[in-house]
């Protein structure tokens, strides 16, 4: 296999973005990677998501963002594993350089989910559960919770004990946090917020779940040595249905994934110096530290008491907030968490969530129930960090020819048309669609005022109602009417330019 | 780059199975092709399908499916690129494969669809259309239908010819379709029926159109070398609104795809011996031969006249039925195009459809209204095939330790719990949910009578109504008399005993 490395790096801030698309926010994600990078080039795009078309109706989205990075033209995959999505894209990416494919590609992940109610983005979220629990009110939240209470049984902690642990990993990531201009929560809270926010499903609290978030991330991945290599990759799957799992406590779809990146990278636990662990409910953190080997199974509670995981501790875990404080774009967070590696190691953030060794990191994503996981390490090769020239892609420029007009002309030629018998919702059937070239070079999809027939490459007059096309037979008549019009416009011109 | 070959392959007939789950349709393609190669063992399952989540409601599918497999454990990625997802999702095996990072993979792809009526059916495809034309009223057909019309003027085809020779695919594609047992359509078809057949899109009539299916199709891609070789592979992508494009009448996806799978495998079109295409309506075949320089540009239509195309002409396409006849469940289509040309290369099909040349052939597979397009190229290595052991997986014995028990006995302990306040739609709140093991060594997910709270660890009771389990606190006295029943029953049982 050909070495991997990182070239540039970056994201979206996370939060709540109600008048950007999808698209729009990866879009911003990857421009500023590819801005971050020794070269703008890329021959292909892999893009990460858990459930664009139910979030936002979008669909294909791979080939969506190409087209509005003036990609068009490189192949465009998009990859998805729940919410490890943006790890598994990283893993689909490295095997397509591994492989001496491709040299360099982009890798961007994102999603959009906090323009609809909770409720809806809870029942989206719940597809990924095995029916049956699914079918009993098991959410992704009560299933979290016995896996908390099955945790807590298993390291014989008492309630109270098990409650100010989760409130210890709360109030650290949310200290991280904000300190992470990137993060959607930039307050930290205290023990006295924490355990009055809502129970959700006991024992875990508001304050204990990851938030609805929009938001992307991205890098480019590269053959040519860099800075950053990515020395490692493991995914590991396990049953779907979390009463079928033989431990309760752990998630064996981790220590599988573990075990594959250790191998790949030939390190071992105890080298790891910092870690990006997925947070989506505050206990995950402890069992996902156990799972990689960080921390010893069932005394991973005590290293959180002890302060370990703090930024300034033997081994930090989540410097960037964590999916609890930079909030959680499902398919995005994956990606997220290796961006914020890379920035760890580049020495490029905060400095009070700077962490002192910064060689090799791991990050640790769940998909679904954890029944999909990803784990990849990342270490320092010694080369120094460089970028490449200033760039500016001056995308709007570029796009200008695709934009629709805002004014056509009267008159344009019908490249193609259609008779729609068979109409979606809300038409009237039949309904005749023309793509009709207007003079200036568009070409407008347009819908006829009567619905006759028309012939392919004839003539036929436009005009707009608030933002719909609709196009018309140029009659002899009519068209005569026209032509008079423009030279009478034209007589006008000349005119005009003679009276000056 | 390693070499990559196909092993075992296989797939299920495409048709209406509303019976089967999607992952059941999977699992049954996945087991034939596994049962089709020399080795049952795969080290990670990459799966292809469109939109599993607005089809079925079941989102991971790709470790869903691992489940189902009894591969649990091992890496699971779905791939998606819309309708081209079924040839995307080799690209994604192929690269994982070449890299050297797996010897054996399997690749499986499907779709269910024809549960949902069929303008739910529309609406969810149509998500792959650029906004605004989707806005305009603009369906798949409606697009597909103007570019059959750009592509007549552009060969200035009569409206006549053009009719007749879309008339002649449908027919083409319907006598194959007869001689496929995996086929949706197994009957020919004649002119006349053609030309009675709903008008859906002008000039497209339902003939024109690929049905809406459920079905799967898999393979196993590995770098131990057998007889035939994926010898290139190319995607290209080209922007989402079909009025943005520079020409109508072609795909430029198709071309850039086409030249990447040509150049990698170091052949040029004229070797191609057969060909598998994205026939969604009958002139993308056309156009789609174009694209892979089969057929001359703009002159496609005259080899269909002569019949060129046939099963026994100079250029097969479409031996299978194509997506017209074989049927179309979206992210299925390309892996199915791939198994039918390893059974035409292996001469495992019905003699009236078996194509006499069969080293080289290529798949032209179109993502979204052709802006995600990838070609796969196959060839015979002059390896003879062999599969393994006769291999039958047992799979319902080795799962029977994931069923849910059909009866419980009325005790078990109480390994994990939660109190569920914000609740799922139509559960009453609070919801307690426990996850009880019984003695069989079953464990349950259940439902608490009465919302009280618990102690994980504690030993309750439980009963099933209808499909819910529920279990309750086991008072003092009620323990008390389930020990004296327990024991009362041991009495009886030893009186039978000592009675026979």
């Amino acid at each position: 296999m050909m070495d991997v490395f990182i070239d540039g790096v970056g994201m979206t801030r996370f939060g709540k973005f109600p008048e950007k698309s999808l698209v729009d926010i990866m879009y911003e994600a990857a421009s500023s990677a590819l801005a971050d990078s020794n070269s703008p080039e890329v021959e292909a795009l892999f893009v990460g998501s858990q459930n664009p078309e139910e979030f936002t109706g979008e669909a294909n989205i791979a080939a969506a963002l190409a087209d509005r990075l003036e990609l068009t033209g490189i192949p465009a995959t998009r990859v998805e594993t729940a919410s490890s999505s943006g790890a598994s894209v990283i893993e689909a990416a490295f095997y397509a350089v591994a492989s001496g494919r491709f040299k360099r590609v982009l890798v961007v992940a994102g999603e959009k989910m906090t323009h609809l109610p909770t409720p809806k983005v809870t029942r989206i979220l719940a597809e990924v559960i095995e029916a049956y629990e699914r079918n009993s009110g098991a959410s992704m939240v009560a299933l979290a919770a016995m896996v908390t209470q099955a945790y807590a049984h298993y390291c014989r902690l008492s309630q109270k004990k098990l409650e100010q642990v989760l409130c210890r990993i709360a109030v650290k990531n949310h200290r991280n946090g904000a300190r992470n201009p990137y993060a959607q929560f930039q307050q930290e809270i205290d023990e006295e917020r924490y355990f009055n926010s809502r129970m959700i499903s006991y024992p875990l609290r508001l304050f204990d779940c990851a938030p609805i978030t929009d938001g992307a991330a991205a890098l480019v991945l590269t053959s040519y040595r860099t800075d950053v290599k990515v020395s490692g990759v493991g995914h590991g799957t396990d049953t779907i249905a979390v009463r079928h799992r033989v431990h309760l406590h752990h998630f064996n779809a981790a220590r599988l994934a573990a075990r594959e990146a250790y191998r790949m990278a030939d390190r071992s636990p105890a080298e790891i110096q910092f870690a990006e662990i997925h947070d989506a409910f505050t206990c995950f953190e402890i069992i996902g530290a156990e799972d990689l080997g960080l921390l010893e199974e069932g005394k991973g509670w005590k290293a959180v008491e002890k302060g370990e995981t703090e930024v300034d501790g033997r081994l930090p875990i989540n410097p960037s907030g964590g999916l609890k404080a930079r909030g959680h774009p499902v398919g995005a967070s994956g990606l997220a968490q290796a961006v914020e590696i890379v920035w760890q190691m580049r020495e490029k953030v905060h400095p009070e969530r700077q962490v002192k060794r910064n060689d090799v990191a791991v990050l640790h994503s769940i998909g679904g129930m954890s029944n999909n996981n990803v784990v990849v390490i990342f270490e320092k090769t010694g080369t120094p960090h460089t970028t490449g020239f200033s760039f500016d892609r001056k995308i709007v420029d570029a796009r200008k020819h695709k934009k629709d007009p805002i004014r056509v002309g009267e008159e344009g030629i019908l490249d193609a048309y259609t008779i729609l018998t068979v109409v979606p919702e809300g038409f009237p059937s039949p309904l005749v669609l023309g793509l009709v070239s207007v003079p200036s070079g568009h070409r407008v999809l347009a819908r006829a005022v009567n619905p006759v027939t028309f012939k392919v490459g004839e003539r036929v007059f436009l005009s707009k109602e608030e933002d719909t096309f609709y196009f018309m037979k140029a009659s002899a008549f009519e068209k005569l009417m026209f032509s008079l019009r423009k030279s009478l416009r034209k007589a006008k011109l000349s005119i005009r330019w003679k009276l000056r």
